[in-house]
């Protein structure tokens, strides 16, 4: 099958490679309609790796993806042919101890698409479990379906947030997990939503929701916007969406006491947190790792319209041009969130 | 101070009545602007009891209320003269052993608005504690802020639920607290909520709402409407807010295993429960009165425009006509949720 | 293979049977050393149904085991030949729902011990898949591995109060399973537990136990000893263990505002609840079905010390005398709490 | 009246200091019996501050009393003249927004013991409100009275934690509070604790206890120990009370998938935490603030005999001899846990 294959760090290819078609019985067979681009995508092509994951051999890359059903394996009942879906793109093994505690993005032995060694979905056709492969409603089209994937990290970090009805949260980082999480975040009850930058265009974007209030934090203190937003109450809950050290600094000035913090973005090096700061308003930390168990409810979020991603979609490229895509997004221009490549199946 | 007072059973007078008036130092003073009335205002002018609690003196009705700050207590720093605010109508013992737990609603000893023997606020201007008042944002008017006591009793409900983003609701009944109850769980994060009752012309109103889907059980049974809904999953929260027994027979089949009821409703007798059919789906089922730290957050969900009152305020009287109000209101037509007092202040 | 065998209500042989004995990759084989007799298995005996599951066909009963690894599948690393262990009864569809949310327990195609069609492992060897065998430490000897089915039932339920150390706690009902519960909830961190029946004998053996207080409820009022035991708090769990729809109407005086009712006992008829005797506690109710995630916390506590059940094991019998095993635990002495058979193996 | 005062950094009076004696109607006299000498008098004494508090002023010390009632305010119901009891030594104001949520501990307005401005209770008589003031049963001797304080700390920590029956704890550091931690994880559900530490005397001590494994970080690796104590599972909580920055780097390493890690050690400096090892294994993070609603409960876990204090007394002295027992326990012997001042009331 032809697919974008990573050759190695910096080196991309559009090429026949071998993968594996047979169609298990818990299986179904799927066309492939759009994939977008991820950040981590991105890392591997211009790094060769992310942290431990390096990319020893020629690997596919997507993980974002939807599609229709072609074909369906003989215990297969969730799903019929000419379905339209997303894929969750995480394999565990379902008898692990953290599967069984349904934790299964915890167990070591997942097998996630594009992370090395195993292949991504950036190809015209894929075989998937039908347990993670989701059924889109009529009102959502493929390439809303394709952002199922990022914005499921975004409605994870929520629900870690145990948000209530009607309060406040601060994102830090607006950048495309930054505004998923502002949307889950909005969708899962706030009633506002401070996202911090300092790249004005992608406070723009994300301002131009209602409900997100953008704060550019190279001209304004995020803790005096928050006094200001919250009549000095502090924020609820602080989402930590930056992997930036400096942010992490401020979140315990920001939060309010018995509020808690979110864990998302991948922190390059340790981060000096002051404990005792948030020991006297003795706050909660929680960490964020991929998601499990909510594919099904952020399609139900995009279905109601209760979350609007297709603004979000900068450009679409053909697969035929995924190398081109690639480059383009690799620019990281701060006014493009999400490039996707879509197949003419 | 004129007040609308019962005297008894079926007889309401507006007439003038001794009212504590003097201001404590961590009070405040309030000029009414707008006062609610609530089934329980009305059932206890139409049977004089709700259950243990007997209209055996003269009684001030009303507990649904905005106003202006017309002077502050000596220790308040939290209000000024002149701000627009809602109040929350029960002063518990704030040292006892409930309150110290947070569960302050629970006290025993909760001083109620319009719960014999204490008075209510259906009067020109009252006095309350400033912990217990709350400053109302320009974007929420006096009579949206005399709605914000009964949504926060939705509010509560929707807490107890602790709703998942995306996740699906059902609520039994579409009086006003089960629309009440719609619109937090929607808040909440709900991607879609069902409503049922036997009233066409409540289910009308309710289902004018985006992401609320009336069913009339009349005519259609829930549980075949929830699968058909659900996918065949389940729901994932029933907010029992009938008082109906028939109601709660078909709560076991409506939600899904793992899921959660969540019981609003005062029911007059016992209710027959299948304890076998809960068990083998593992349900949670929480208990509602009242509520407790939701009142902020409540007007936090009104301010941000993620819940709308204003179609449900049916009729509005002046002060001076509060018993034709109650008349009027008494009559219990299907189509009017909501009818308020106004006052000249 | 030889095996208990259920041939129809009432008539039990010990007799050739034809059991499944293929090993698969992920299973290990088991030589049995010990199995308790429990109150399912005699209710399938004397009345050949429990609700919808019924004896249809001959069926080996038992399913509170515990043996020796005899061989072992390839793909097993967690066990070794040799091992002693205990057995997790229910095998679920690990890649359902419910499952990869970790309600496994829920999965309505569990294939569970001794519930109609599967059968049991009243038998000398057993093929079981490594995952659900948990490996006993010295300190544990079969018989007490052979109790940790019925006590993983109480360690749910104490899962489910979310106990606080130093609570107190009420269980209704002093059978096997009400014992269990007792001491999960003391292992668990209860500082009291009372425990109710109308049986004496069961009431001296709970009451034998350090920090269990019995309770005859045919000659005092559990409430009035509530009071009296909590100084008028109220307890803060009452686990119902009885099945006794008139405990259930004493569960709301008994337990205190804020706190939690857990259903344990299957209830043959739905169970009258005083709903608003429950809400003006805001009472959360929570029910459990079997257990999911609990075998290697509850062998934990065993090899602890926490819990000692060796005291409750009234008789064993040798394998080959299983049938008269039976009809004496049948009997229901009122002092028996658990008859266990031992093989030879 | 005499009491003893730290006058400034270093030097300690006992002397005659007014302070006030008159009783509130909500407040008890109480004849002081046992007071303990706690850290932080220590740190006071040594250091004049702890972090932002600073001794400007005279001030008396201690905070964990307990002693009998020798009057009561008009409106106390709860305690009589002659009750034994112990002392919770924060005040808030139960108004405030936090203690409106049960949160009272995080009151910034709180009136805490010998923490400056606020004198604590070295004297032979408080006056203290009722509600802070919790019985003693007869099991209960004055001296484990005067260690509910401490040992409160360790029970808002195992709150944190959410424990589950038959969990694994590890405790950073067997100081005080690490032991009161480790006392406090067992008698609320754990299987087993292990406890850290460089100094082999505080080791010894907690390992005299049943379920306590000590781990002499010195000497072995408490990664290794983790995982030869757990089978390689991991430890389910981690319990961080050394204040060490060592510990912080290897939290992420003992505690398993899906576990939990409680603050409570004051960590002088910002901690480097390495936030991607807790996110794969989405790790939550607790902070723990003094306590709240855990009095009560922790007088229950000394009167049931779950928790044994005794052994820890290490030497007691007469009123007379505070300064004495001060310079004692400054000392800081290894081989010391607690000093206790007795008076003869």
């Amino acid at each position: 099958m032809k697919a974008l294959v990573l050759e190695e760090k910096g080196r991309l290819s559009l090429r026949e490679i071998d993968l594996p078609t047979s169609l298990g019985d818990d299986d179904v067979r799927i066309d492939m309609k759009a994939v977008g681009i991820c950040g981590s995508d991105l890392h591997f092509y211009t790094h060769g790796r992310i942290g431990p994951y390096i990319v020893n051999s020629p690997m596919v890359l997507g993980h974002e993806a939807a599609g229709i059903v072609t074909e369906v394996g003989s215990n297969v009942t969730s799903l019929s042919v000419g379905d339209r879906v997303c894929m969750e793109p995480g394999i565990p093994d379902w008898t692990s101890v953290q599967s069984r505690k349904g934790l299964y993005n915890l167990d070591p032995a997942v097998h996630f698409w594009a992370t090395p060694p195993a292949h991504g979905c950036m190809c015209p056709s894929v075989v998937h479990p039908a347990n993670l492969t989701f059924k889109l409603p009529e009102a959502v089209s493929y390439m809303e379906g394709a952002f199922v994937e990022p914005l499921a990290v975004g409605v994870q970090a929520a629900d870690k947030a145990a948000i209530k009805p009607g309060m406040t949260a601060l994102v830090h980082g607006a950048g495309t997990i930054g505004i998923m999480t502002a949307f889950a975040a909005l969708a899962g009850g706030c009633s506002k939503v401070l996202i911090t930058d300092v790249q004005q265009e992608k406070l723009d974007i994300a301002g131009g929701y209602d409900g997100i209030v953008p704060i550019n934090v190279a001209h304004e203190s995020s803790v005096d916007a928050v006094l200001r937003e919250t009549d000095g109450a502090g924020i609820d809950r602080v989402f930590e969406a930056s992997g930036n050290a400096k942010a992490c600094a401020r979140m315990f000035d920001e939060v309010c006491p018995g509020g808690a913090v979110i864990m998302i973005g991948m922190h390059q090096a340790p981060v000096a947190l002051d404990i005792v700061a948030a020991q006297i308003k003795e706050i909660r930390i929680e960490t964020v790792f991929r998601y499990a168990n909510v594919f099904d409810r952020t399609v139900a979020l995009l279905a109601a319209g209760k979350i609007d991603v297709k603004p979000l979609i900068s450009k679409t490229y053909p697969f035929e041009s995924s190398i081109e895509a690639y480059d383009f997004a690799a620019q990281g221009n701060p006014d493009v969130v999400k490039v996707q490549i879509l197949f003419d199946n």
